[in-house]
Formats: C-alpha cells, structure tokens, sequence
C-alpha cells in the first residue's frame, strides 16, 4: 500500500493539559459586527450578559436524575449562553408528564433538586431560567392517576384513554394557586426567569386560548379576550407574586400551521401578543406543535420560524427571543440588526455546542459544532435516556462519565494511535486521541473522508449532516499531532507494520443484500439477483430505471429517503415495509408524519404490515403480516434497506495477530462504530469520541458511569 | 320517586376495624378438593409451602421505586402466593430496558433495593423469585450506549436504529459471569429462587435458541444442542453459584405461535425441554411473544396455555409452573391433577387479587376477584407508572397511598352515605365505603346494576369484564349496612331530601352524537342526521342495518369492537379513523395486532390517518389528514365513537345547593368516575374507591401519596 499524507495545517498548535484546553492559535479577536450579540440585556429586574438564551428544552433526564441535569446546564452557562433554562417543570401532580421524564415543581420536596441547577447556572454568571408547566389536556397523568384538566370536556391530546374536564371556576383558582406557589419555590430554588408556558399544544393555558378546544360560555370562552383571560392571569399573578427579583417571561406559540383550524400569526397568535404586549417581561415565541418548532434539517432549515415571529417586535417593547436552530454568527446579527429577535434563542444548536457563545465570543468562529438537525436530542427524551447529540457526544455525560465537551484529560501514556477509517467515528476517534496530546494517524481507504455521513448528506433534504464530517476535518488539519491519509486500504500486515500504541479500527459498515433484518431472518429468495441494489450502491451514484421497490426493514430514515429519490428521478415508486407506519422509528425524532406525507405527495405507493417473500426479474412477491395474503408488484429492482453487515474484515484478521500485534508494541486494539456494531452516527461519534477518553485507562479502572438511585430510607433525605 | 330496595342478604355480616378485615360469615372450611393446591412443593433446596406462584411480571415502577414494590410484593406474600418474584431484572449495563423501568441489577449497589423486596416477602414466610435479564437483541441500549449484544449481527427487535453484534467466545465468557454475579448478589439480596429467563423473545439465551436470529458457525451455532448451549451453561453457572441453597428456575418459551418459523411446541420448544430436562430445579413454561403469553379475555380464555405446555411434565420430574389467567380452584386442581402443572402460576390474577390463595384456602372462593383479562395493568408498564388494575384500585398504591386491598381504615365520622349510580365507580364507592363501617345507600337509575360495564360486556369477546360488577354486587349483598336501589333516578330534590351525610354522583357518562373529538373540535356537519348512531345506542341493541362507517376518533376499543360486531352481524364496514393504527392505544394493551387482524379477517375496510368531515343520508365524506384528498364512502349508518360527555347533570343541580345541602346535613358532595372525567374502567373503579379512602378526611389532611426521589448528595446512601 501506498500512505498517502494529506495536507495538514501547521500554522496551529493545540496543547492540552488535564482540565484546561488552552489555544494557542494566533491571538483571534471577535469581528467587531459580532459586538451587538454581546450586549447586555434588560429582562424586568433582571439583566442578560449577552443575547444568546438557551430556551427550554427536554433532555430524557429530568427529575430523575438532577445532578447530572445540574452539570448538563452548568456546561452552557460556562459555554456563554447568557440565560440557561429548564425543561418543562411541572408544577402540580394534576399534570404529570408520565411516561416522560420531565422537571417537577409539586412541593417543596422538589426545591433542592432544582436548586442544584440553579446554582451551577449561577456559578458561570448566567441567569437560571424556569418553565412552569401545566399540561392540562396534554397529559393523561399515568402516574397520578388525576383526572387532566382542560378547558372544555375533550378527551386527552394523546391517543390514551383518558379524557380531560371543563374546569370550573374553582378549578381555575385552584390552579392559579398551584402556579403561584410553583413561581415561589422556583424563586427560592434560585431561578431569575420564571416562565408562563403557552405553546407546543402542551400547556394549559395555550389550550385555553385554541378556539378548537375551547367551548366555554363564560369568561374564561368565546372571544379571544375571555380565551386569552387564563393566560393574562397567570402572567399577573407571576408579576405579582415574584416579578420584584424575577423577570417573568412567557413562552408562546404563535402559529400552529393548521391555517384557520389554529392559532395563527396572522390572526389570533398575533392578536394575543397584542392584547399582552407589555405584561411580560419577556417574549419567547415559537411556532407549534413540537414538530413544527424542532423541524428537522431534512425539511427546514436555519431562521425557518421568522416569516412567523416577526411581527411580535411590531408589537411589544419587551426583549423578544425566538428560534429557527441558528447555528451562524452572521444570520443572528442579521435577526438583531433587522428587528426580529433581540436574543438568539437556542435549544439545538445549544446541545451540539454548549460553547457557541464563548467561541463567537473568541473569534473561534470556525471552531462551532454546528448542530446538524437530526433530532437524534429528541430521541433522548422519547426513550427516556440521556440526552444525547450526533455532533457532540458528551452531551448528557458532562456528570455521569465527567464529560467535557471542551476539554480533554491529558494523554495517559506514551505512544502513537493509529485510527483506521475515517467515518464519522474515526474522524472523531483521531480528534479527540489528538486533543489529550497522542500522536494521531488517520487512515482512510477511499478518496474521501467523512464515510457514510459522506454518501448520506447526499441525499434530499440531508445536506447539513455533512457538518459532522466538516467540523472535525476542520479541527483535524490545523492539528500538528494528527496525520491523515487518504486512499489507503491497509491489510493486517500493513497494521503490524506501523505499530502504533494503540490501534483503532472504525472500518464501518454496509447495507445487506440479503433480505435479511427485522421480518427475514435468512436470505429471501431471489435476493441474490443482480436487480437488488443495496443503499450503499444507490448512495455511490447507482440510479435505477423503471419501477422500483423499497423494502424497508431498518425503519429509521433510509427507507424513506431512498423511496423519496427514486421518486424524484422519475421512478414509480411502491415502498413496502414490515412495520405499521412508514420510517416508523421517525416518530422519535419528530418526522414521520413529514415523511410521510412528502412519500404521498411524490405519488409513492405504501404498503404497511408487509414482508417480501420472494423476487423474481420483474416482481416481488409481497406478503401482508396480517392476513397471509400474497400480491405481485412490478419492479425492476428492489431496493433493500433490511440490515447492515459490519466492515469488520481487517479486525478479524487482527484478532488472531494479537502476539505479533504485541512484539511490535501494540498495547490495545478496539473495533468502534459502526464496524463494532451498526447503529445511528451518534452512536458512532460517541464511541469514537469515548475510545479516546479511555485511552491508556486500564480496563479495571474504566468505572462506567455515576448513577442517580432512589432514596432507600426517608429519613436521610 | 319510588325507593326500589333491591334484596340484600342480611346473614352476613362483616365488621371492619382500623387494620384487619374480620370475616363474620359462618366460619368457612376450605372444600377439601382443593387441599391439592395447599400441598407444600419442594424446589431444588428450597420449600413453597403451597401451590401458588406469582412468576415474575412488570409492573411500570421497577428500580425506579423500590419500596412502592417491596410493598406491593409483600401484599402477594401475605395473600398466600408461596413463590413471590421480581419483574425481569437487568444484570448489566449492555442491557438496559430503556425507556421502560424494569429491575436493576448492575452492581452491589443495587442491592439493597432488591433486599427491601426480598425481606418484605419473606416477612410472610414466601420464597422470594427473581428472574436475572439479559435482553440481548430486544434492548437498544438507549440509557447505556452500549452496543447491545446477540448471537448475530442483527437489527434490535424494536423498530430502533441499532443493531446487536455478534458474541464472540470471550463476549460468552464474560456474558456468563455478569450472570454469575447477578446470581451471587441476589443471594446477597435474599431471594430463593433465581431465574435463568429465556423466554418472550426478550432475552439473549433466548435469542441464541432462535433459528431466525442465530446464524453463527460455531458451537454456539447450527444445531439445536448447540443453540441450546448457553442456556444450559448459564442453567449449570447458576447451579454451580447458588445453587447449594437457591432453587435454579428457567424460564422458558415453548412456542412463539409463529408455526415453523418460530420455536414451537411440537419441535424445538419440545426438544429444549428435553435436552435440559432435569437441569433446572424448576420449569416456568409460556408461550411467546409477550403478546402471547398475556392474551386478554377479549382472545383467549382461563387455560389457553395447556395446548403448548401440557408436554412438559411428560419430559421432567422438576416441578412445573405455567400461566393461563387463572382464577377458578377447579380448573386449578383439574390442572395439578391432570399433571398438566405442579404450581399454578399467574400474574395477572395475582394483580386482581394479591389474596386469591388465601380466599381458597379460607372457603372464601366467591370473594375472590377475578382477573377480566383487560390488560390495563400491562398499560402501566409501558406508560412507566405505578402497576394498576382493573379490578383491583389498591393495586401499585400500596406504598404511596397506604392502600391494601383486603383491610379499610375504620369510618372517620358518623353519618350516612349516598352513592348515585351503580356503575363500575358507584358500585366501588359502596362498598368501599360500607367496609369502613359507613351507612351506605346505592342508588341506580336503570333496572340493572353495573352501568358501562353491563353494557360493555356485551360487546364480542367481553364477557369477563362483567366479573368487574359482579364481585361487587356480590360482595354488596351481603353487607348489612348497604341499601341498594334500582330504577329510582334522583333529582336533586331527591338527593336534598335523603339527607346523606356524604354523597357521591357516579352518574357515569355518554356518548358524544355531535363529532367533537380529537379531530375535530367542532360539531362535524350533518352529524345532526338521524342515521348517526353512538356506542350507547348499539349497546343498547340498536343494529344499524347496509353499510356502515364506524368513525373512530376514539382509539382504545369501542370502535374496532363495533365495526366487529357490525361485520359479525352482516354489516359492510368501513372503519375510519384520524390516528395512524387502528385501536391505537391498545398497543399498550398487546392488542393492536390481534384487533387489526380479526378486523380485516371479517372484511372490514380500513381507512388510518382519515377524519370524517361531513355526514349525508347516503355517505360520508372522508378527508386524508396527509394529502388532504376527499372521498365518498357511501353508508347507510355512521357510528360516531369520538368522545364522552359526562352525566353531570345532578351535579350542576347540586352545586347550586349547596347550602341547602349543608342544611340537610350533608357534609361532603362528590363528582366521581366518567361523570366527573370520563377514562378507562380501570380509573372510574379507581376514583370510587379513592372517594371511599378519603371520606371524613379532611382536604388539609390529604396527603396525597409518598414519592420515591433520588439521592442529591452521594455520600447519603
């Protein structure tokens, strides 16, 4: 084989010690345009050190594990956003957000758990800011077991069998109370913003103000005035019960794109910020549901909300922030400079980069995680999980494992580190090894770096993925202690040869041609015909003529994605899949019904609950899981999208080397990624990213991770 | 209004104190036909001292609330069951459960959680079982990151974008030691008897026995003996661990109903159990998927299990345990005495009623409360909540609340009560209310008892949910401070004139006509037609006749089961629906399949993600929620299942009287079950009996429940 050295910069050096990461790039200064997002601002009684806000968001954690969430905020605060908040927090057991973690104000008990938060925020100079969230009927209150509240009698917004009551006027005191009480713990817990929660069609309130679900004959129904009088209040008894020390905010959806079906920014979403212009002391406006405020990158992309917020500035004096997963210094500029927003909020990009502020800040502009808008963080909370990042993977570690997403440990021995493969987890593998100071080679088999994020940023919609390979080759270059080498497929002899220290092999994967997966669990019959094409092929430029079927047994995106392309060339296309929704495990990440519906909109025909069974030159023979039933589609090729093998070739060779391994000074070798075991590209990243953290660890001393358990004895509490 | 006394037995009387139920009735000898099911059963070096065996089941709580489950353990101990276990319990961070909370068992910490569990059991002189998880292929690993494991490379079972390796031999080994340890620290614990889990399709031996999954090459590959092998070593591990003094149980799915392509009764299951015959000091035998095994009554019946597991005993002299939803002595014995099974196994029956053993072994079989098979319990599991239950409303408070299902606390104060409606709610609220000592009245406006469940249960397949209004009228009659009323419907000049000192109005609920739902939050145009028709009415025997639309926006039963019983009866259906699966909340109860199944069986046409937009005396027009398109479908009947409104009529009278009440001495007035928020059986049976435990307590005094939160400063435990 050939080593062929690609060019790394030499202008930069990166030293590292155990705790602190130190630049010694040239002395970088911020652009002065950039000045304006370091500006202070007023929030009531309080100030922002800047205008970069990190809204609330979920994260899988919440009241389950508080340390871990008190280190997760402490990184932002530390990273420059002027303003951390919460999750949802609820406020009272007649909401619960079961089966969902999420924050929980019910009593006192709660206070030090959020208190932990508070003060971490507080350590950095941020403010702590608090969403107090009643879910009305949005919860079906599992664990309670509560009747959920509503506005008028409608069943729950979930599919659950539960139905919320109109409340009564006893009942709206009732909780205007709990809110209240909620907004002085919060207070006392150490929060500096406290939130009146009205968007997502997931808070009372806002469900009070839906013409849809509200049929009320008093004054709390009927004209937007009287649907409007619950939010008013709960902003005035806020106001009155802590807006001395606190700044009250109030977070609204102002369009749920539904058109005239719900609110909208062009008629009742802009009326309400009208009728409460200056009553709060801050706007945090978004568009409705959840899905359309954390659209995907596949379908938005950076600024998506402005043509909807825009005109709340018109309409308040009060600081206004907003979202739309800004990820570049200029476009925020542009949103301060234009009237639109005065502070940048964040929740996304805020998780692929807890440093975004401070590295705009530096001038380190290059050196930003842009958020890739995957929503793989959203996934978190749907599984219950850590919260968890494709572009940065100690998120949600920060506490458990002592996770950094800045700094690195110092390397714990001598010796060089060769990283085969330069996929997203090799790419990350060979940085983070480089930043604790090992000497890094990076070898990659092809003419390109970046593996399958590479082939998969090609497809529609997924362009901005490529930023996971961008960023790290970015960083890699101006690294002395890395080099990279491209077109260069090594063999066992080849490994032996150069005798690193450590080696790691992130060699990848590829799609099976099999049939192979979830329904099938050996070869279906006639897969071995040339007219099947794997994603790996269609990805490297493979285009089929004629019909084409998508036989979908991975459920994540690529399924849908490929169906969306061939449609797009022009291909009748039929997806068939095992599963009962189509790219059915989207719904974590907020796209399946997007999905969907772009699939019907191309004239791509469905079939659910169905397996192939067998091909033939012209059809596949597709059998209904429900019914038995056999029917023939026409295709000329079957797109299989079931299962990937690992690209484990090199590691099998090597797991019988490890003597000759050893002789020439190899102390460990580890397969990571997807060549280990086939999963998401943040599985990939974090397992590149934690081979380097444990480096030179010896494997009696890797601890695994702190844990939050349960109190066993009241008393100790 | 004329007072239909309805007959009461008055030869039983029954007495309640603070803490201890004290059974008055002719002292009741146990029939000694059942003297079987008391027999002591050796298992390996340790005693059950009966026949009854709660086998390990979830429950929604896991290690996430330890003493809410060492109580609610402790409560079968003390009802008789002899064997007591845990849900599945992970052994090992490669295998985490999320987003469910199952039983943690990773490390020494995690002991005295488990310990809480085992001493409660054993403080009632049970044998503690637990059954050690390793999920294999069926975890995505979401709370760990750990790559999850199997014997081949393949997809996770769930729809998540991960895949399990392949193990290699040093995975075994290391694989056979977590659960080596596992063994060793539940002994530590405390229990008895430890489980090898191999069944479900949720756990790696399993995985390994399983053709589909397992395609290695090796001695772990290919033949049955073989993928027999690391069940039988982790059997032999277990044994050679603990099994000086804990019984080694396995258990086991002998058929995954899946015909040749799964394990099966009548091959491989039947040929595991051979080669492993003797191995085991016990055999827990089931049929997979859990589906499966915890069919509700709406599919199979009390015994359904004997086809696949009456091998069994043929082929061991180990002791047996098996399932079947099991709540009658004879078809017990018949089970023993046929050498079907050696220990009547159950879960589900053991939820309904912890004390079912002790009933039979005290004469007291018609007290005991029958499993309806409804599935509500596995609903908690998934929706991460505290285990509930149909019939049982103590069931999962018993820690947080102080609830147990067989003791009430003595009456608070003197004075009367008046339940209005013997639905599910009314009728729990009775005789809760009656075993604290009250005075009760019942009053029903209908000639019959039972409310939505005399109803419902007449609806295909229900006829066990019948059994929720039977125990209790039962167990009604023979209180002789209960008067029950029939076909006497109360005004509130009624209610004022009685005089109660307490009153609840469980007035139940109905049907909306109007198309006001989820989907719509507005009345759908020509909803106002005479041919729509609400579940009331098919209930109540109105056969629609020509075809029909059932419009279900509903998605628990009701619509798939009427557009069923419209097929049964002749109908054309079409069912349409807003959601993306059809009865889709009975995923939570592992129904969803079987219903769409039965559904297109009868030829019922299905149209998901469609909203009924307007109604005409010939047609529905059908709207696509995803394109938008319109359709005609023609129909003579349109059943609207949307939503419930609640029968609150007496209510709103009543809260206007409130002085006048006062007068007439009442002292507490409330609205409970479906007429105060319509929701499943489960939580009208749970609010009656709610409204029960807190009457004559003040509202300052009620506490709400216990919570379970975690540790904030390690150093604590």
């Amino acid at each position: 084989m050939v080593w062929h050295k690609s060019c790394n910069r030499e202008n930069d050096v990166v030293v590292t010690n155990r705790w602190h990461r130190i630049s010694l790039r040239a002395a970088c200064m911020r652009d002065s345009r950039f000045d304006i997002l370091f500006e202070p601002v007023q929030i009531g009684p309080v100030t922002a050190r800047n205008r970069f806000f990190q809204v609330p968001h979920c994260n899988g954690m919440g009241w389950t594990q508080p340390r871990a969430l008190a280190e997760l905020r402490k990184v932002k605060a530390e990273g420059g956003w002027a303003v951390v908040c919460t999750e949802e927090v609820e406020i009272h057991p007649s909401s619960d957000c079961s089966p969902f973690n999420e924050g929980r104000l019910w009593g006192d008990e709660d206070i030090p758990a959020l208190q932990l938060m508070a003060d971490a925020v507080h350590e950095h100079g941020s403010l702590a800011g608090i969403e107090l969230l009643h879910k009305g009927m949005s919860s079906a209150n599992f664990t309670t077991r509560e009747i959920p509240l509503g506005p008028s009698h409608r069943p729950v917004t979930s599919v659950a069998p539960m139905q919320a009551r109109a409340m009564t006027k006893a009942d709206i005191r009732e909780l205007r109370r709990w809110h209240r009480d909620a907004a002085l713990r919060a207070r006392r817990a150490g929060f500096d913003v406290i939130y009146v929660y009205a968007s997502h069609d997931l808070s009372l309130p806002f469900h009070f103000l839906q013409k849809r679900k509200n049929d009320r004959i008093d004054e709390y129904g009927g004209s937007l005035e009287n649907r409007v009088r619950l939010l008013r209040e709960l902003i005035e008894d806020t106001r009155d019960t802590v807006g001395d020390s606190c700044a009250v905010a109030v977070r609204l959806g102002v369009d749920e794109l539904l058109g005239p079906d719900g609110v909208s920014c062009e008629a009742e979403g802009r009326d309400v910020v009208g009728l409460l212009a200056e009553l709060p002391d801050l706007w945090d406006v978004n568009v409705s549901s959840w899905a359309n405020d954390s659209a995907t990158s596949r379908f938005k992309k950076e600024g998506y909300q402005e043509e909807y917020v825009s005109f709340v500035k018109q309409l308040t004096t009060r600081p206004v922030v907003g979202v739309g997963r800004f990820t570049s210094p200029d476009a925020m500029v542009s949103q301060v400079r234009r009237g639109i927003l005065d502070f940048i909020g964040a929740a996304r990009p805020s998780i692929a980069d807890p440093f975004l502020p401070r590295k705009i800040e530096e001038g380190r502009i290059d050196e930003i995680r842009e958020c890739i808008g995957c929503n793989i963080c959203v996934s978190s909370d749907h599984s219950n999980s850590n919260l968890r990042c494709t572009q940065n993977p100690t998120m949600g570690e920060e506490w458990r494992r002592g996770w950094h997403p800045e700094t690195m440990p110092e390397k714990a021995d001598e010796g060089s580190v060769l990283v085969v493969g330069a996929g997203p987890c090799g790419l990350e593998a060979a940085l983070a090894a480089a930043r604790r100071g090992y000497e890094v080679t990076l070898v990659e088999a092809g003419s390109e770096l970046g593996g399958r994020v590479a082939l998969e940023s090609g497809l529609p919609g997924l362009r901005e993925w490529a930023r996971v390979r961008d960023w790290r080759v970015t960083q890699l270059q101006r690294m002395s202690n890395v080099d990279i080498f491209r077109g260069s497929k090594l063999a066992a002899a080849d490994v032996l040869e150069f005798g690193a220290a450590h080696i790691a092999l992130a060699t990848g994967s590829f799609w099976r041609r099999d049939g192979i997966g979830r329904a099938n669990g050996t070869p279906v019959q006639g897969f071995d015909r040339h007219n099947v094409r794997t994603p790996d092929e269609l990805m490297r430029g493979h285009q089929p003529q004629g019909a084409v079927v998508v036989f979908d047994d991975d459920h994540y995106y690529m399924g849908g994605l490929l169906a969306e392309r061939c449609a797009l060339a022009g291909n009748r296309v039929v997806l068939v899949t095992p599963a009962a929704l189509v790219s059915a495990w989207t719904s974590d990440t907020l796209e399946a019904l997007a999905i969907l519906r772009r699939l019907l909109h191309l004239g791509v025909e469905v079939h659910t609950y169905s397996n192939v069974r067998q091909l033939s030159e012209r059809a596949a023979t597709v059998e209904c899981q429900l019914t038995g039933k056999l029917r023939e589609i026409a295709c000329s090729t079957l797109v299989s999208v079931t299962a990937r093998l690992p690209a484990d070739g090199l590691a099998l060779e090597l797991v019988d080397k490890r003597q000759e391994l050893a002789a020439a000074g190899n102390r460990s070798l580890c397969t990571i990624g997807d060549a280990f075991g086939p999963g998401t590209i943040a599985a990939a990243v974090y397992q590149g990213h934690r081979f380097a953290r444990e480096l030179g660890i010896a494997a009696d001393k890797l601890g695994g991770f702190k844990r939050e358990l349960p109190i066993l004895r009241q008393e100790l509490q």
